[in-house]
Formats: structure tokens, sequence, C-alpha cells
């Protein structure tokens, strides 16, 4: 399905790096742990981190009922980005230096999720994306702490996706010159070695819902 | 020196992860790669992924003058957000199921920087924050190139910090219960091997600010 092309979600400049599939805004989203949500408040933009899910053409952000920011998001129109930086890139001049990436900037209204059903689901898919196979390994929420937490749906008919890869755009000239290196320094993130909390007992096996996690 | 404490700069729930010091502020933002800039554009929020450096109590931000969004900056109230996520908390409770992070959130006023001194120096900040050591060994732009580069400054003076570290906090009831796995599964960002580009001689030696570079 193609994306939307709103002129906020239609690229200016370096139309190349657009993908317009949402497919490729899917991958990007699901490959992600925190995403970036942008907010209006009194005029200004405020830009917090926070977790997410994605169920179909939905994305989900949580919190606290008594999270400031919350208390003003329902109906309000929200941007959430979400950023994969893949490489740094050197050219033989600085102006050609660049990044490699993945980013996704979605842009919608905040909606107030009321309804049970979704409202779990959402906030399934929030667990699973950040922890998957804790929905089913950790205790389920108690009344006092469903009621603590606001979930947010917002939807993904307008987004506009980006992607550069590959080595450094060099002019012919910088490149006839020689003497400097150009090339990319990749960048990965990755999960280091599980560290089971101290009041477990200290023999109490890591489940492989963690110790078989990769990233992506 | 201790940083302000204004309305939005100040948390209103868990306090405890309030970093107060400007040298917090300025580890977080010296430790990453890619911050996220929110605007406010047609009284709607926009949250994109950009390269920054840091000079003193002012981080800079650059773009291309044909860039949309840079169009509406100049003046305009930016949110400048930076994180790093350090681990994915597993509690016993889906409740208590948590990111350890550390954040930086800038609240400021993008000044569009026109000086020449200072134009420089803020290019040179943001070129060595993302590729150290390529200002000494890359082509210095040339004037057109520098004609199509808008370098914004904002201010450190208001911005949260908030770190979270550590284990779990599950309730007891749930540790006494046993059963289930609690812990941290740490999360780094690392580089990998440099990429050489196909247009160097075969024999081009990877210059020392690349093979010895390091993440934070």
């Amino acid at each position: 399905m193609s994306l939307s092309r709103t002129r906020r979600s239609t690229l200016t400049r370096l139309r190349e790096r657009a993908r317009t599939d949402s497919a490729d805004l899917h991958a990007v989203l699901d490959a992600g742990l925190v995403c970036h949500l942008g907010l209006v408040r009194d005029g200004a933009p405020v830009v917090l981190p926070t977790a997410y899910g994605r169920i179909g053409d939905t994305v989900y952000v949580h919190g606290s009922t008594g999270a400031g920011y919350l208390r003003v998001a329902d109906g309000a129109p929200v941007c959430l980005t979400v950023t994969h930086l893949d490489g740094i890139v050197y050219a033989r001049s600085l102006f050609h230096h660049s990044m490699n990436y993945r980013s996704a900037v979605v842009h919608g209204t905040a909606r107030a999720v009321s309804e049970p059903e979704e409202w779990l689901d959402a906030l399934r898919a929030i667990v699973e994306h950040l922890s998957p196979g804790s929905w089913e390994h950790a205790r389920q929420p108690n009344p006092r702490e469903l009621a603590a937490t606001a979930v947010f749906a917002i939807g993904l008919d307008e987004a506009s996706v980006k992607v550069r890869t590959g080595p450094p755009g060099d002019d012919d000239g910088d490149i006839e010159a020689g003497g400097r290196w150009a090339g990319v320094l990749p960048v990965h993130t990755v999960f280091g070695v599980p560290e089971s909390s101290r009041t477990l007992p200290p023999d109490a096996p890591i489940p492989e819902h963690i110790t078989d996690r990769r990233v992506g």
C-alpha cells in the first residue's frame, strides 16, 4: 500500500531517499526500540523519548495518567519519529559528510484509547515490542496498575520514510585529487549479556525470550 | 552549574531520575550521535533526526538552506532531545517493565547564526561531533558549499536531564511469589568495521581517527 502524499509528508529535497510504501514504514517502526514523540505545549514543541507498539496501521504509546504531557495529548496534533543510525558517512569533503539511517516520521492526532479491548491489545503491542515474550512471562496488570496507565493511538496514514545507504557521494574533483579517506563507519545497536536481578535465587535460569533476543 | 528550574524543565513525576547539573546535561549531549529536533509548523509538531554539536552552553544544528523546515526555524521555539537507550528492564510485573536510559530535553529558541566566526566554529563543532578528526582530514567547504549551509544555535539554559539505571523496581509481593525472571538486558551502540569507498585505491590506508573511534 502506498503512503499518502500530503505536503508535510512529502520530502522537499533529496527525494531519492524517500520510501513511499507502507511496508517500508512498518519495517522502520518495527525495528526500533524507542520513538521520539513530539507535542505542542503553550505554542512550543516538546520532544520526549518513549516506548511504542504497532498494530496494523496504528501506533500506540502509553504513559502514566499522572504524566503532565499526556494530559494535553488527547486530540492534539503529534509527531512520532523513529530513527535508526546505521553508519557515519565520511566523505573527502566536509560538505558531503553524512549519515546512513532509516527514519520514519508519523504526523497525526493522538486519540486517547478508552475501549477496553483496544486498550489491552495496545498495551500488549507496546510490551511485546519493547520486551517480546514478557506478556506471557510477567504478571498481568492489576486494576490499580491498569487505572494508572493511559494509552494513545496515532494513525499511520500520514508519514514519511527516509533511507540513506551506501558510500559518500563525493564530487569527481575530490575523488581525482586523492589523498583523503572516504567510506562508512557502520553503527550497530546490540544487546549485551542479560543481568539477573539480585533479588532472584542465584540459580534462577534466564528465560529463552531474553537469551535468544536479537536486535531488529 | 545548576540547570534552571522552569515549569517545563522540571519533572512532574519520578523526580528521583532527574539530574540538575549542567555537567550531566553536557555528558548526555556529548555522548550522542543524533538528536531529535522538534519544531512547530502550522500548529503541529514536527520531529526530525539531525546531527548536532556543542560549544559551551550552546548547541548547534545545521541543514541545507533549501530544507523547508529550516526556513521557519529562525526565532522559533524548538525542543532538542538526545536519548541513549542503555537497557531493557524486565520486571516480574508488566507494570514495572521499563528502560534504562539517559535523556536530555532542551527547550529554547532557534537563532540563525550569521556572524562568520561563530558560523565556522559551529560547523566545526557539528563535524567534530559526528566525525571527530574530519575537520582536519577532509576538504574544507568552498564558498558555494558554505552558502548552501544554514546553522542554528540553541541555548542550553533551559533543559531537563533524566537518567534511569539499575534493576527493576518490583513490588515485594511479586519478588516473594517467585517464578518469574527480572533483570536488565543491556543495549549498546557500537561501531562496526570501517568500509572504505570503492573509489579509493585498494591499498589506501584507513586513518587512525576512523580506526580508533569508540562510542561515547
